[in-house]
């Protein structure tokens, strides 16, 4: 029994920095340190569909961006499983079994469907895909017997969720499932990461994100109009931190080597912002030195994007060669899923005799 | 595009002859009819355990019944595809996608679900497998591209579903689904035969069916103790039919040649029953002929599942090629549904190249 990773993105759109330090730096950053017999990276297709099933066009432009993304952030396909959730038919099966073992009440009181569905205003609209969508995601969990998800704190009663279902599948038929562990982000600012408007979250629509595949003048553009603090007027009046997003920006971004390169007067990030809420250290300069900061740290991950944006029929090639390794290992588990149901009668050559000889008395 | 039937049943006891008035015994005469290019019949286990998930094993031990019963009634392997739900995972598949077009307010709206719910005194507790089935049934139905579903009309509701599903998948995606029509029984008193207490519904735990597979002395014990009109005490008394089990009985049951059989002195159940109402015939008469009636549409039915009884593993062998055969037919259906959904992306020639040209620019 190894360690198994298993996380993902749904394909509406480019992935953008919230993405990057919420979770795909760790991605690779746990990818190079081998600490994982397997990981395997998702694209939602599936669960994208679920509120977009009126717009599957969007769902299937977007395969090939976040697989883009991907393989830019330095995501390794000899290392990591990457495939497509719809191509793993076990998963639909595996959801389908669960659903009997959850509630409907259950998964009303589900705090991040709750705030999904306000989100979408959906109320009473809720399409069914979407209301069990935490079902579905406990059948992505365990059909690749993961042991560690990492997602964001908001995803923690979706974790909930799956080992509710894993321990009530265990209970009922058997020791099977794996409960998995969440692996949450360490870097506070990385939780969730503010568009530049300062807005709580980046979203396509407010035109607030900065995305991974970005041009350098555009950044500097979207850097430069970030919001500050707006009591921070003359350069000399003290400057506050909180609910300042080029700080929140440079907590979740700045390496101790950027100083050196590019603002060798300050030591640290520290001493940055003890200048800044004292006084006496403009917004511009902050701006300016988040924007190298940023610069330097997508302008490989946009040229890796390139080299293989130059040839999208072998993105695709190592999508299918992913999807083939998932759904193998999903069949294996579905397969010990149905073994333990016992409704694998066919195969089963005890429940042939035993009926058998039921009915020769 | 042929004539297409699907229906089955729930393995969770034998049938009983509310199965044959109400299904069975029509089954039967439309396969013998010929009208049909295909006819499916199906055992439905994966919705048994919708709610039975706690008891897996009152599934696996009544799949052999319900087959048994089948086979005894006359349908025929080489005409009708008999099968088990569960080994066809492209209902799971097709399920998973028809939930993103039906909203939540929709299914708690469903009569058939409602009083389902009311029966199984489930209120908060519905298993989300449960609440959801009528989409698991529109998956069932139009995976075999059905064009007629014979069943009862309490589920008018559920194939209005189907309907529903069908309009608005063939909307979003284009021509794919067939509609389906019901096929009501045509003899008012099969609709819902009353259990041999007279209450509406035959059910194991009241103890009140009469078995497609009961011996004969048991059928006659189960006639002569029926309900019939608790007013009429003397043979004298004028009788009332509305209620009465046995004439209800007889309404399904009885043929015009058993009367010469069995009851010469009448001509027709009309003058049986003319004779009830005015006075002057006993319930014992009537029970007598009752249980001469059900013994003679009975005992073929006995000795056939008699003969399947004695080799079991045949039985299975028939449902295994069944399953194979309903599972190629529903792969064709889940193929062509992924292709108007365009979740086909590896398939795809044409998607492949548009992407590599949009980034080529």
């Amino acid at each position: 029994m190894g360690k198994i990773m298993l996380t993902g993105d749904r394909p509406t759109g480019r992935l953008h920095v919230g993405h990057y330090v919420g979770s795909l730096r760790r991605r690779v950053e746990l990818q190079n340190q081998g600490g994982f017999d397997d990981m395997f990276v998702m694209i939602a297709d599936a669960q994208a569909l679920t509120d977009n099933a009126d717009n599957p066009e969007k769902v299937r432009q977007n395969i090939i961006e976040v697989a883009l993304d991907y393989l830019a952030c330095g995501l390794d396909p000899e290392k990591v499983t990457l495939f497509i959730q719809s191509q793993i038919p076990e998963l639909c099966e595996l959801s389908f079994y669960y659903m009997n073992l959850v509630t409907v009440s259950r998964l009303q009181r589900n705090p991040t469907v709750k705030s999904e569905i306000k989100m979408r205003n959906f109320e009473a609209s809720i399409p069914v895909g979407f209301f069990t969508y935490p079902i579905s995601q406990a059948a992505d969990i365990t059909a690749f017997k993961a042991t560690t998800v990492p997602v964001g704190e908001d995803q923690l009663p979706m974790l909930e969720q799956t080992k509710e279902i894993v321990r009530k599948f265990n209970s009922v038929y058997g020791d099977t499932l794996i409960e998995p562990d969440i692996l949450l982000p360490e870097n506070q600012a990385c939780l969730r990461l503010p568009g530049i408007d300062g807005k709580a979250k980046m979203s396509k629509s407010l035109g607030n994100c900065i995305y991974l595949s970005e041009e350098p003048d555009e950044i500097q553009k979207k850097v430069f109009s970030m919001f500050t603090d707006p009591t921070h007027i003359k350069v000399s009046d003290p400057g506050k931190l909180e609910g300042n997003t080029v700080f929140t920006y440079l907590d979740a971004f700045c390496r101790p080597e950027y100083f050196e390169e590019f603002l060798p007067e300050y030591a640290c990030l520290q001493e940055l912002k003890d200048h800044y809420t004292r006084g006496g250290l403009g917004d511009m300069k902050v701006k300016r030195f988040l924007n190298n900061v940023i610069q330097a740290e997508l302008e490989p991950i946009r040229n890796r994007r390139k080299e293989y944006q130059k040839d999208i029929p072998y993105v695709y090639e190592i999508l299918k060669k992913g999807s083939e390794k998932a759904e193998a290992r999903a069949a294996q588990t579905l397969s010990e899923v149905k073994a333990a149901m016992k409704i694998n009668y066919f195969d089963d050559a005890e429940l042939i005799q035993s009926q058998a000889e039921r009915f020769s008395i």
